[in-house]
């Protein structure tokens, strides 16, 4: 049970927290501030948070938990505003989709991560946004990954991590370098492959009758590439090296298709075809028909 | 009305066809033929056909229209073996993905294209194959497209055109190379793009930890990279010229984008998301919401 919970930043993700855990009665009173007043006056009506505050000091007074649920970059500043105001008695996280720029903006600003902060990252969201598509349902069966430190207090691991799991969600813990590099390749690298395939065919001179020939495969490939441009523009500046690496990898491979499609070699062709195909079918569809993994966008 | 309609190949295409056909009432008798006799033997006892025989010269005999069913590379083949079957009173036609292989092996084996042989691709399909997947709604609302020739009887391609119509699907007619270039953009890259990712992944040290951890967004990205490996296979090769192009210009795209992520150069990044979202929601949500288009793969 949560006393006092303080949400900075009131969207999807903080939104559909606070739901979550008021649906289950584990939380007193949550409290939320911003820079925007019309998204915390929009939550305060439809019952998601108890009251907000436009200071920031106001808001962390008495939390026993804050989570940090502003876009990726502005999590580091919020950090900087949080560092006068921090206190000894509350758990500090955050839900941004990279966690090492976290980490080093709070090496930057602490001189050490503080034993109370938990950074951690849950693998779920939505195309939608904004708090008016906060669902209490929106991380049951979802994972969140805590990338605490050696120094992190186990206390404070503990309450983000019973947090999490009172909002339905299986609470995994990783380092941050292993975290940021698993999320280039399995969300970063994939948005940013999207993102440039649309990209590249809408500046083609035939990109009209290219969309409009375009069928289910094309559709589910490229849902990705209307996710929000800010928060992935976010993501992959604070990912930078994980998602070049990303891209270099895929690239060299990309080549060698390349080479063996332009030397008509089909057997070449065949076996990246078929590993892919088994690799996906065995590890993929195996986790989801386990249920272990389920949602719309990461 | 099709007096006799013959399949060659009777997989998931020509046995939905067939069903269609038969479910409307729009035609006299279906036979098949095939290498496979389970396949066509399944077709009889599903009632997608009338009667099936391993002979071709016998299942093309007083057949009013011949629909050549088979993978992209065996149509190639099958039009050999038609030739000395060849009669004037038929219309041929076929369902391959690639249309320009077809063309050319037409050339070769005829001197020119027979003027009542009609090129065409119904841009639908499943993630299943086989006749037992066959299902008489499979084409409906989803487009085919013919290639004709100049050199190609009206009236040959009126009686396909009206076959397709009678399926449920959008006819539009368009030059074989186009037809070529535009699948290579929707479907084709789109397939080399997520075989190549998932395998590079694959093959990764963390592959394990990156299935696991991978959300919807992944799995919609990949989803086709579940396709069949075989049927890719051939259409790759079939399609090479304007597949080549398509990788060209995505990795030159690639390119620009990785160059922007390592200098930080955040607008460029921006733009370019902001741009392909822009140009999905414009043209494809707007075509699907207008129900132009649908269908699980192509």
């Amino acid at each position: 049970m949560i006393g006092r919970l303080c949400i900075i930043g009131l969207g999807l993700m903080g939104g559909s927290l606070a739901a979550a855990l008021k649906a289950q009665g584990k939380v007193g009173s949550v409290v939320a501030t911003g820079r925007r007043e019309a998204s915390l006056a929009k939550g305060l009506e439809l019952g998601v948070i108890d009251e907000y505050t436009l200071d920031l000091a106001e808001a962390v007074r008495g939390a026993d938990i804050v989570v940090i649920a502003t876009p990726t970059l502005v999590a580091e500043s919020v950090l900087s505003d949080l560092a006068p105001l921090w206190n000894d008695t509350m758990v500090v996280t955050d839900v941004a989709s990279v966690k090492g720029n976290i980490q080093r903006a709070a090496e930057h600003i602490f001189g050490d991560v503080p034993s109370n902060l938990v950074l951690g990252h849950p693998i779920a969201g939505s195309e939608q946004s904004g708090v008016e598509a906060a669902r209490a349902g929106l991380f049951e069966d979802h994972r969140v990954i805590l990338t605490p430190l050696a120094t992190t207090r186990p206390e404070a691991v503990t309450a983000v991590e019973q947090m999490w799991q009172a909002s339905g969600a299986d609470v995994v813990c990783m380092p941050v370098a292993e975290h940021d590099a698993v999320l280039a390749s399995t969300s970063h690298l994939p948005h940013v492959l999207a993102y440039t395939l649309v990209d590249a065919l809408a500046k083609d001179g035939r990109a009209a009758e290219i969309f409009r020939f375009a069928a289910g495969g094309f559709r589910d490939f490229t849902r990705i590439a209307s996710s929000d441009p800010k928060m992935w523009h976010d993501i992959v500046l604070a990912n930078a090296d994980a998602v070049l690496a990303g891209i270099d990898l895929f690239s060299s491979h990309l080549s060698e298709l390349r080479r063996a499609i332009e030397n008509g070699d089909g057997e070449a062709i065949y076996k990246v075809f078929d590993q892919a195909k088994a690799a996906r079918d065995e590890h993929f569809l195996g986790q989801y028909l386990n249920g272990q993994s389920a949602g719309k966008s990461d």
